[in-house]
């Protein structure tokens, strides 16, 4: 067996850096690309996910695969190299599936895609957008039929990146969520005023927003020998090695949770990769377990702690010494009171706690409408703005506040937007369990010490990197399902107290 | 034909793909990899590496281009498509001829002296790097082998970086060459004084360098749109499509010239390769002639034009405005000649125009005796302390400062040197006849205007790709072979006058 599975860690190595050399390619284009390099860039992405998508299917890795597959049903289930053979096995099953001239079609559409977005969203402008919005779509329903599915056709786009999910269980979870959402928002919505959020639109200087973000994530743990920041348009992390991860932010300069936020959120994701074992590193275990279990982590930093009371306890002083005059009339509850206003608003990832998930449903429901040919690409503003008005109240005065407002499908990336709500509810399941395990991590924030909590996700999350799903995740670690139980307590507590609804 | 031509081109897209995207990696490590990302990306490098060979010695291409010979003969010899197949079947017959193993030991050994090169160059401990460099060498004499020559060993070798030049032609040109660049240094010795350069070394804000760099080379036509420059501790182009090229620079707080000239340096690099044709870009031909062809496009702008009078006549007057309290005491004039300081010095890449050539010569006669056996690896230090002594009249303190100072001996890349010299004659050789054709190029490089300047050269040089060799490119654009007589005579009008010699 030994022997078969270093063969099989070999074949995949290759695959990995040809996905590690797409993904510098990736950074690279949404950071430092002149504007004139985008299209050669789809072509070189195009050609390296091909190469990767065809080592990954070579016949000989499910050769190897298969031969490995019944004496490493003989290790425990968790172990790395049973986990490897199970968690590949089904990555191999499901890629021979998709032709590679469909991948790397999808790859050089998207790479075009993505650059109409930008230009379209600058100009407001979905029409600009709309013929590359169709190509993704249409190639994610070729995708998706190649993948198969049961139930859904959107199960199978699901599947990408929140692996064993379906498409009903993401419903059921929704539909009371929705309904627990639509109901707090509403409360406090009579209560608008009881929080003022002005001091965030003051004037912030950009360079000190971006020294204080480097100072806070510092703290928190991200190491600058292994991982960097840079700006772009979209925030995002990507992953190189496990000693080499990427975090973008955005500065606002009359908008001070913009930077702030997006670094912690981004923090969040980079710490889950910059926590994996060295032993998974250059195979396909490496990275987090799912999209979900990623966003856990960016919003449990970002939220459940950057936007705790504690977190501004510690940090509040210091940001005071460092923007003197714009808070001077502030204290550290007031402003803990602001970070933490709710208002329905137009941008998703400016959204409150409270409003985010909705903005989540109308993704999630309106990509199922998409995919299922319910609703044409031609009439997605105008669902959109139907939708936004249903679930918030308010309609986007264009479409660069309203349907352009995500890279997401630009990338052809549909079947992703739910990830962000299971992320954010099982950040607050994670907390749950982290805090009765070790009591003193909320005292230990306030006193801007992140330690504790930093080991133990790393010793019950990150170390495992891709080897459970995200459900199997959960109940290894809180002993139970992903539920959202503990998300609706928690926003509750937290929003009834600050509204006193 | 047609069909067949279309069938290699798709294949060599696919290898100029693998390629570029080698050389973003390769970007990205020297301008943002955090310091911990460096052995994952070695073998992010050599998977790439390894398969853009094995897709370009693929036994279709061979097959493909021997069908396409005959009838690629009977188009011109200068049409696009016969010297595609020209060049490629060129390249491919060489790459054919080495075995994988030998690339791939190859690239081990350098990734290991490269590493003791760094240590052994801040220690000044050539014993540190003398058993790497040995191996290189000896790795480096079996390529050859490998490779066949039929007159000297170095033909081989010296072929990778200047193709279908030889060690004879070289030396025909170095050796009268190298008498006139001595008894010139000897001449200018005497009157060492009649040039002041104190001022480049007072204290210039790096931020307003680089800005005003900026402002220089806009001027001369670098396209921000198609092309970015970033820092990097050691300076260079790279290129990743015709709309994408990238250059390098590096600000010294004491000493301008390091930013200014290489700034201007790179952007005679990236000129280069943005003057290619849409045609030939993502094949083979994509790129500069050879190295010595890429070197004369960066000299000359570095020097023929960066170092001129004309250029300081327009420029001076902004540089004062930008460092008015440095340059209160300084003219346009004494600016020139103290840009144009002649003196020994002991590293390359900081020499005059003057003595830059004996730095190659010297190296070039080295690498020579090296891989012919006469000099052992064991006595380079006392050898290249010999010929310092011997061509410049200065010994180097320590080996940091001698033999330990360049890198391509690390990377095994012998063969190297020599096209630094050659491109230099040859930036000056097109730059007569750029005047000749254009007379009025020098008043306009006095307004600030480079337009007549770049459009000559693109219609004569950079348009081709890789289409010809220095010498074919030479014959055609100058109307005669590569030579070093106008290098000789601006040299000597040039600081003749300067140093009244």
């Amino acid at each position: 067996m030994k022997e078969k599975l270093e063969e099989l860690k070999k074949r995949f190595a290759v695959v990995n850096d040809l996905q590690r050399a797409a993904a510098v390619l990736g950074w690279d284009q949404q950071t430092y690309m002149p504007p004139r390099g985008a299209s050669a860039r789809a072509e070189q992405l195009a050609t390296l996910q091909k190469l990767a998508h065809e080592h990954f299917i070579a016949d000989e890795n499910g050769a190897l695969l298969n031969d490995l597959a019944a004496s490493a049903a003989q290790l425990p289930y968790d172990s790395d190299d049973t986990s490897l053979i199970r968690v590949t096995k089904r990555d191999y099953d499901q890629a021979k599936r998709v032709p590679p001239a469909l991948v790397e079609e999808m790859a050089r559409v998207a790479s075009l895609a993505f650059e109409a977005w930008h230009h379209a969203r600058a100009e407001s402008n979905f029409k600009l957008f709309q013929p590359h919005l169709e190509k993704n779509v249409a190639l994610r329903i070729q995708l998706a039929n190649y993948l198969g599915y049961t139930d859904r056709i959107y199960d199978a786009l699901l599947d990408q990146y929140e692996p064993q999910m379906t498409t009903a269980q993401v419903e059921a979870i929704f539909a009371p969520l929705k309904k627990e959402i639509v109901a707090l928002v509403r409360k406090i919505a009579h209560k608008a005023d009881a929080v003022d959020a002005a001091v965030l639109h003051r004037e912030y200087a950009e360079q000190t927003q971006w020294d204080f973000g480097v100072q806070v994530i510092k703290r928190i743990g991200f190491d600058f020998e292994r991982a960097r920041q840079d700006k772009s348009a979209h925030p995002f992390t990507t992953s190189f090695a496990l000693d080499d991860v990427r975090i973008t932010t955005r500065l606002s300069k009359n908008f001070l949770p913009s930077a702030l936020f997006g670094t912690i959120h981004e923090t969040g994701h980079a710490l889950y990769d910059l926590g994996g074992r060295a032993e998974l590193d250059r195979t396909p275990l490496a990275g987090g377990a799912s999209l979900g279990a990623h966003e856990s982590q960016s919003r449990l930093w970002e939220n459940v702690v950057g936007r705790s009371r504690g977190f501004w306890q510690f940090w509040f002083p210091r940001l005071r010494e460092t923007f003197p005059a714009q808070l001077a009339d502030q204290t550290a509850e007031s402003f803990y009171r602001a970070v933490n206003k709710i208002a329905p608003s137009f941008i998703r990832v400016e959204a409150d706690e409270v409003t985010y998930g909705l903005h989540i449903m109308l993704r999630f429901e309106m990509e199922n409408a998409l995919v299922e040919g319910r609703l044409q690409v031609a009439d997605v503003p105008e669902a959109w703005n139907a939708k936004m008005k249903e679930y918030l109240g308010i309609v986007p005065p264009d479409d660069a506040r309203g349907c352009l407002q995500d890279v997401h499908w630009s990338y052809g990336d549909l079947g992703y937007f739910a990830t962000y709500l299971l992320g954010s509810m099982f950040a607050v399941q994670l907390y749950d369990k982290a805090t009765r395990d070790v009591p003193a991590i909320p005292e230990q924030i306030a006193r801007g010490e992140f330690g504790a909590l930093l080991g133990w996700l790393r010793q019950n999350v990150h170390t495992h990197g891709r080897k459970f799903t995200l459900d199997e995740l959960a109940r290894r670690v809180t002993g139970e399902p992903l539920q959202s139980r503990s998300y609706v307590a928690y926003l509750k507590k937290k929003f009834g107290e600050i509204y006193q609804v």
